[in-house]
């Protein structure tokens, strides 16, 4: 189990199909992403398992991305990026998740994150902070979480002071940026600081069954020094953002869909290459390799259509959710409400199949499958801890509330 | 019930949503036929209930296809016809099939058989039998069924004389023309001959429980004669055919797979109008409007994200179908085993889907949508009935055949 | 399928099994209770099709319940009754329920209708009005709904005059008494009527896709006199019933469980036939016999083994609401609880097990099982009716507020 | 996490449902098995999490068993045992099994293991090896795989000598006798022997995703001496044994069963005290406490219906097996298959479910309850592992079969 898939399925079948990039995607970029995607996650899956059992800080595996240009992928050009559209960063999450998915999570955390100010921030404030992170090759982590109480901010001269605990800080003990949002007098702003900088802590507090390389453990403040020039936007409490800065949300919610179903690609691929090479037929088959068990060749068909189906609702997520970046300041609440539940829709599809596929790859491998040194629990055992950041039960109320009464999302870190 | 729901969705939510075209559709023809399928399917869906319950010959319906000149879609432009996209009929298809899913399946059978020529015919021969149909507005219906005995066939100076009985021959009784498919001295023939000859005889043995209106009794030929301008094809028996002449198989498991979609489309539809409109609250929910009541809501969500994944799954298929229809004669074997496998894939994850939105919307409307008045239950009587045209697991066993082991499904009336 | 499977499978194999008795069930009545009652599924097995599509009031099948005794089962021995324990009646529902669901359901509601004088009434009311209907054979239905508008009810020497409509009232039309629950001045009746007294008119209002011999229409009172002897019980507005006499609702949920059950064994045994003597081997299957095919085989292992646990679950519920029966009014709240809740279980599995076993018979008989005159739809038909008569979410609830924290469901006609 | 939940719950409600004894089972030995079985289980949940981890020879938890005299169990009182009833230890399993599966597998296959010669053996050789099992206390595993090449056997004056490598022999490790199976000259003979005897080595390569204190990993004989009297049973290869005996693997798969649902059961009650005192409620629930989330509540529902219906089935098999048992050499083959096909049913249906029930608690209790301090995912780790033990296709192939054509399941290890 030391090598992707890729090049070893019978004539190609199957393999390129499950991660291939959207119909409508073009790389007009110079930069082959796509190949240096898959660079990187054939060096990932080489080590995946062991890593899984490690749960260490991946510092290493950041720098991969890094090396490979990835971090800089959605930058705009004239930024210093590559400026890929959002819905072709969807194949390179996909392929790096299939091999990792707790690389891919960080990796789509700090495309979400890099992309803030140009979500909320003015565009003196955009570029600014956006030709920073791509002139210094930052990996931006944050340290949001709307289920911990509020940091304690006091303002000052240089900018603002802060004190209190982030729960569930992905990606900031291997960041060399963190978002943050602090609340003081009534405005609530961003801003982007330094990690390194005195009065942050780390805490070792993420030891989870899965998605156990994302450091996703709690983050302190203690007498942290916020300066001015950090802070990219100011809003009041209470006044909504424009419909277009409010994209992070389905921007962040479309990565997680497309972990999931990175996830469960790569389990079924390596499944596949089980069932091919391994798997012994059953005693009262009759037949001569596993592969021609009935009810195996049968279940590969009945995951490989729903694997198919959810990724195919969650490319055409993707190309609303780039129209819908692509419209801009001009973007409506309606417009965004519609792309919310698209992506919503993708969302509880790949909730369902992702945990499926993921739990039924051993009954298409075998009682051997479940040797540690395979990882084949490792896809389930990430997705289902994925799948929980918020309930499904209430995104399925979402789209049922927008279907049944056209009632639309309010924007939230979840919705 | 009597009306179609299009128009009286708060907002417009949902509804174009679930029937919506294809992401990159585009009607470059004159003719705006998804305009006429709509006013169509409004006519249809008015009398729906009452024709499901009587089950005649639907000559009134054909004629309602006639007249919005839905049967001329597919034909091309030099032939008379307006020569819309394979692709761009899927919408056409799912909104009548909304309505009324008999119509729909003989729509769709017109379609494919009036295409035959097109892809077995030498080009005189397609431009023959084409211009003809075009030119004298018919319907056409065939009478090819490989689970009944091969008719029997004697040659004779005219052509061939044709005896024998054909099971299960759809929309013959409505029909102008019907194809057929003697073999005669190791040599098969497509023929396209007019149903009203002296000779051909429709039995009346569809009684079923769904696809009501399809007329698809059997057929039996008395000393049928067939002329020889009325053949359009040979080749020998045991030799096959091109690939791109095969694609008619994928062609017409489109169909089903967009038949099925356009039935739980109109099922989920016209549920969520009943839920809206007449579902009371229950005893024990505390809220006053079931579209309030939290189980109900989130079930829709969940149908509606199942019925959506299916549908982008539809239609990527579709693009890819299209394409391989473009490519023509050049298409290789490889190629037209991976549309195959791609149409397979969305046949497998339709059935599912409608057959469950088909089922669930009664726990969504309630006790009171049982009344045979409101005619909910035709949805899953005719998503049963249509999906047992060729058995789902062998469908499975295909797709997953293909994804294990590169095995490419042979040329069949079903594969 | 003329007629029950029962005799016709191969060395009997699956047959008794699903529908045999509970394993601790003994007749020690001298009354062979489940040879009549198979009698009586025979008979109706013969035209259940037929009878299912007209849909009328079902007077004679009523009479071949009555003339086969089945009426007086549960009446008390002391009382003219056979004395057969609850428990026991539950392989006779179920018989029936498998030859024909609707007068499976008249059954049940009669020995609940039937029962409620020894569970709500005085000694003296139960004797009164158990003896009456034991010796004159009556039928006994209900005419009481909860979500209809309650009877407008007014007192005068003789007893109450009556006014009002009740929605839902199964079998008033083939019934000899009707049981109401006139409320006046704060008190509560429970009334048993001589349903063709001037006053009760029935509505043919009754025409739904399922369980279509129940005549469930509703029935309309004007000025119709209740005369005082026929009032049996009082208790104030708003005090509770003891909790034996709230056994009503388990006993009558537990009679919807077996219903489900029984209409699902039937649909199964019949399918089971149809797959041995009329399925034809699919194309690609490479058997000669239906039965071979390993999907065929192994879809009917699941669905058995669903069916199993469903049917041993009501088995447990039976035998837990026989205790509490026998408990008599020493039982306490919290038993009732208990009780009501492993009815409630049952309730939960059999929904789903029904409704997929009755929806998947077709994957294994094959399409032309979909022909009208096998009527394997009935089946689905009528446990789509049924499951709906409160909706599974919130009995789903119900057991899991008890389990998650103890909450005890308040009686009610539901619960 | 570190208590059983037994006597947490509120009122009781629920818990000792789950895990209670089967309905008609009753305790007529002197000794409180029952009683004994929940002190180990307890102790055993203290530490069952961080024993998950380490995965080790689990040599203390046999002591624990043997300490509190279950190994004795179902060795005849007048051999030295508890003379329990099988369909008695069923609740001792899944009481252990709760708490930690592994120790539940090693203690079914102890049973199986030392009931063998009651089942193979004369009643001469039947007393002799029970007696000295039970004096001396001894656990008993096996080391026999019908899908390992068969043991190299060469006669010699004291017995055979024994050459070969068996895979997944379960509990050698911490065994004192060990099962096998040598075949000599067409006959096939069963053995007891000491597992410390020169000879015999245990291989550590047992380090799978679950059930990890099983040691199952595999054992090779090197040049092993078996003694004559340690053989107990022989019968010529082709012959069959007589249908008591062969009711071992009926035995072994009705405590597979037990085992599925008893590790179930621990899932949901652990998760249930999760959710009643951890669980936060959701930001967009509207309620105070979890347990009152309106999803949370019917989702238990559904959970605690499937067990409920699972363990039913498993009950009424093991009454089944009980009475099979209790025929003795009466036993018919027809019988036999009967009582093999219940527990086949039991199989199917527990394996579903305890997957089911395995993978949901986390949508019940919520993203927290990944970490992995809780140890959580153990569950759905050991469940995913067992029921990989044969494959569940099959199990429900051979249900289907017996059902459709009465197709009787052949003795083997596996059926």
């Amino acid at each position: 189990m030391k090598k992707t898939t890729r090049t070893e399925t019978p004539d190609g079948a199957g393999t390129w199909r499950l991660l291939s990039m959207t119909a409508d995607s073009k790389n007009e970029a110079a930069f082959d992403y796509l190949a240096a995607a898959s660079k990187v996650a054939l060096k990932l899956a080489e080590t995946a398992v062991e890593r899984d059992v490690k749960g260490a800080h991946p510092h290493q595996e950041i720098g991969l991305l890094r090396e490979a240009g990835l971090l800089e992928l959605v930058a705009p050009i004239e930024l210093g990026g590559h400026g890929v559209r959002w819905i072709d960063t969807l194949p390179v999450l996909r392929t790096i998740s299939a091999a990792d998915g707790s690389i891919g999570q960080l990796l789509i955390y700090h495309y979400v994150n890099s992309y803030v100010p140009l979500l909320f921030g003015t565009p003196a404030e955009a570029t600014y902070h956006v030709q920073q992170q791509v002139t210094n090759r930052w990996y931006v982590a944050d340290a949001i979480n709307p289920l911990s109480p509020p940091l304690d901010v006091i303002k000052n001269e240089h900018g603002f002071v802060v004190n209190g605990t982030v729960s569930f800080s992905t990606g900031v003990a291997v960041s060399q940026r963190t978002i943050i949002t602090p609340t003081v007098d009534g405005v609530q702003y961003f801003a982007s600081i330094p990690t390194d900088r005195r009065g942050l802590a780390v805490n070792d507090d993420w030891d989870n069954i899965g998605q156990r390389l994302t450091s996703s453990g709690s983050a302190t403040f203690h007498d942290f020094q916020v300066l001015n020039e950090e802070l990219f936007t100011k809003f009041p409490v209470g006044t909504r953002p424009n419909p277009f800065a409010t994209l992070a949300t389905p921007l962040a919610q479309l990565g997680h869909v497309n972990l999931y179903l990175g996830i469960a690609s790569g389990a079924l691929e390596q499944a596949a290459e089980y069932t091919r090479n391994i798997t012994r037929p059953w005693l009262f088959s009759g037949v001569n390799r596993a592969v021609d068990d009935p009810y195996i060749a049968e279940r590969y068909g009945v995951l490989v259509a729903d694997l198919s189906a959810s990724i195919a609702l969650a490319d055409q997520a993707g190309r609303k959710v780039q129209a819908a970046l692509d419209r801009g300041d001009l973007l409506s609440a309606d417009e965004r409400a519609e792309v919310a539940i698209e992506v919503a829709k993708a969302k509880v599809h790949s909730t369902a199949t992702a945990l499926s596929i993921t739990a039924k790859i051993f009954e298409v491998t075998g009682a051997r499958a479940t040797g540690r040194k395979h990882g084949f629990d490792r896809f389930w055992r990430n997705v289902r801890t994925l799948t929980l950041h918020d309930p499904v039960f209430y995104k399925q109320k979402e789209v049922g509330n927008y279907f049944l009464s056209g009632l639309k999302p309010e924007f939230s870190l979840y919705t």
